[in-house]
């Protein structure tokens, strides 16, 4: 594994960790923009923005970019989150040249009127599909109530109303200011000579408008709250928290991660073991949320209706308890073991480096091998843990909760 | 990458591909055993004893499985299928013998009744959701309309009727004449020593009671007909179909593979060109499926009710095209390197070969390498392809439709 980097005079950063054993190569253009960075009343534009950039561009249709990923066998994607839009592809070697011209083609769109109308019915019925579904779109809802005023606060999808009120300008305009070469990193881990990388870049994206990169700070004081919503056509009872936790530039992340892997693990974890081996739950999660300037400890429960308030009894008392008595040494030791099994076996292939690679590039300007991030797992002491649990506790969480229960009597 | 084999003296096979370049293990241990197995009066009882397989040994409790599998963080899990059940995890290398004690352990279940008792109403659940969820069992519908006396007709999962009715007696002994070593293949793919992996098999399963390889051979003639199945409550139309095609020993199998790749993959297909891209169905898919003594072509719809007898007729044209005009080099080129890409991009990992190795050796009694397969795919002609179609011709399938509609007219 060897780690190469550049920046192109327009500002597009190129980044690698080439791998001359693999037998793929991954390719991922990050766009450093997502619902943080909308106005209220453009929310959603960013993921909408995505999919828009596969309807076509000066010198292809939309069928054409289909055609052309079909051709050469590649798995391609796209996605949106709070921080980031984001376009990859796994790839034969051989087809570098190919994914680069057509990434770099289709990454400058046209827009057209007539394309962003009928692409909007489809993100509307995304949007109502998404409040069909568990948690009924609970989820942004505790976000917002948790982050308040702060840009974090912003769903993703956006609301059915500003969807609607969205115009092709504004969405171009959003464009122009944010699909900029200084918030976009071209990034490829496995099979790729880094040279022949720079001067495809150099060939496709040279042209590309140089442009700023605006700042992201934003101050904030996060809520603690408690909210019942009434889902009457469910049949199971949800439930959503949120809590602050260290930031993606926090180095103390690692051990908060470790702290929701010891509680809330899918499998083997103090919640797991009370609540769904015992079968007073259906599913139990918790995991770590990692942004620009803060982080969130997350917390998923899915149970029948009758149980919930016993649940969140039970959920309440692990909380307090690790604040106060934090972890065992050997909950500690099978944690580590956990997570870095998990991540070795999940970096075998190129396309499990590519979004650690770009990630720790754009939101920490640093390279680190999948052994630095073991080796800072691996430093993790129980002294750490209790300091990170003084420092962001878990047990007082903003609480949703949705279903047919009209009333949570909270213990 | 080296191949490996060997049988030990109770009949168990040991197999193994190994790459010492690989990071990591997948470890297999598949029982030729399945849906085609049962008697109609123990149908779903494969399905059943595999989720029983992890309830516990007279050495382990259920939780101590899920402890273990948990303690080195393997990703593990089990399936069932018409000819086989097997179990399988992903491992880092060093945790071989542990994986192997665990999965030989367990794979001799105590099945008591009591804990027979407990999982049959997870079984039910599961029968439950599925007959809930589209196709509300019409796959199962149409596989047994088309199937008719032959054993392939069973569903896997069962009905709630013979799920009630089983008895763990029954179980018991179905598990005794079908678990045995002689119909077991214990597969490794990845870093693996194949001789410390021999010393494992015997180590750990030596003991297991040698058996015979019963006979599943049976003669069946499939049916052609067509059902409409009313769901009201469905919002979509779906429809199945389901025709004769090369069997999992029939070299003819990659052009029937090549055929359904140009006329259903998920994207650039006939299909998808004139229902997907056009706009007049949600999905439409085909693929290959494959058995001991034969193999299908299979077809899944959905869409609005009222696109239903438009979209079937686009079929039906669709499919008697290509039965009398075969397909162009184009198309076949096209197929062959979405194909080989995936298939390359697949087997990156240990992971991506283990089914592929054990199913070549106990369907086939080969060894194929990846590249044997790619070659096996490039060497399709148009001529094999016209030759395929004329004796399995994709134009009279049987159908399944279910959703709002009450009837339908065939064109």
């Amino acid at each position: 594994m060897q780690f190469f980097e550049t920046t192109l005079s327009n500002g597009l950063r190129v980044i690698a960790e080439s791998n001359p054993l693999a037998h793929s190569t991954a390719v991922c253009f990050y766009v450093e923009t997502g619902a943080r960075d909308e106005t209220p009343e453009v929310s959603g534009v960013s993921h909408f923005l995505e999919h828009m950039v596969f309807k076509g561009t000066p010198k292809r249709t939309a069928d054409d970019v289909n055609r052309e990923f079909d051709e050469f066998g590649a798995y391609y994607n796209a996605a949106t989150s709070d921080e980031s839009t984001y376009y990859y592809a796994f790839i034969l070697p051989e087809h570098l040249e190919r994914t680069i011209e057509l990434w770099s083609d289709i990454l400058r769109p046209s827009l057209r009127d007539e394309d962003f109308e009928t692409e909007k019915q489809v993100i509307l019925e995304e949007i109502r599909m998404y409040a069909d579904q568990p948690p009924f779109g609970a989820d942004d809802y505790c976000k917002a109530l948790f982050f308040r005023d702060h840009p974090l606060a912003g769903s993703v999808l956006g609301t059915e109303s500003t969807i609607k009120q969205l115009t092709a300008e504004q969405m171009r305009d959003y464009f122009q200011h944010h699909y900029t070469p200084a918030r976009t990193t071209l990034a490829v881990t496995g099979k790729v000579d880094f040279d022949e990388l720079v001067t495809l870049a150099n060939r496709y994206c040279a042209d590309w408008t140089p442009g700023t990169l605006p700042s992201r700070e934003a101050t904030f004081q996060t809520a603690t709250k408690f909210e019942t919503l009434a889902q009457p056509s469910s049949h199971q009872q949800y439930l959503l928290q949120m809590s602050l936790a260290p930031g993606g530039q926090d180095s103390r992340r690692y051990a908060a991660d470790i702290i929701t892997n010891i509680m809330g693990n899918d499998s083997g974890s103090r919640l797991f073991w009370d609540l769904i081996d015992t079968g007073s739950a259906e599913t139990v999660q918790m995991w770590l949320g990692e942004f620009l300037d803060c982080g969130t400890y997350n917390l998923y429960l899915s149970c029948s209706p009758e149980m919930l308030e016993e649940n969140l009894s039970m959920i309440q008392r692990h909380l307090a308890q690790v604040d106060r008595e934090g972890v065992s040494e050997e909950e500690l030791e099978l944690a580590k073991n956990r997570i870095c099994s998990r991540m070795v076996l999940s970096s075998e292939r190129p396309r499990g480096r590519i979004f650690s690679l770009v990630e720790n590039w754009t939101l920490r300007s640093e390279y680190r091998t999948l052994r630095d991030e073991l080796e800072s797992y691996r430093q993790v002491s129980i002294t750490e843990i209790a300091d990170v649990l003084q420092a962001f506790p878990l047990s007082h969480p903003t609480t949703v909760t949705i279903g047919p229960l009209e009333k949570v009597e909270v213990a």
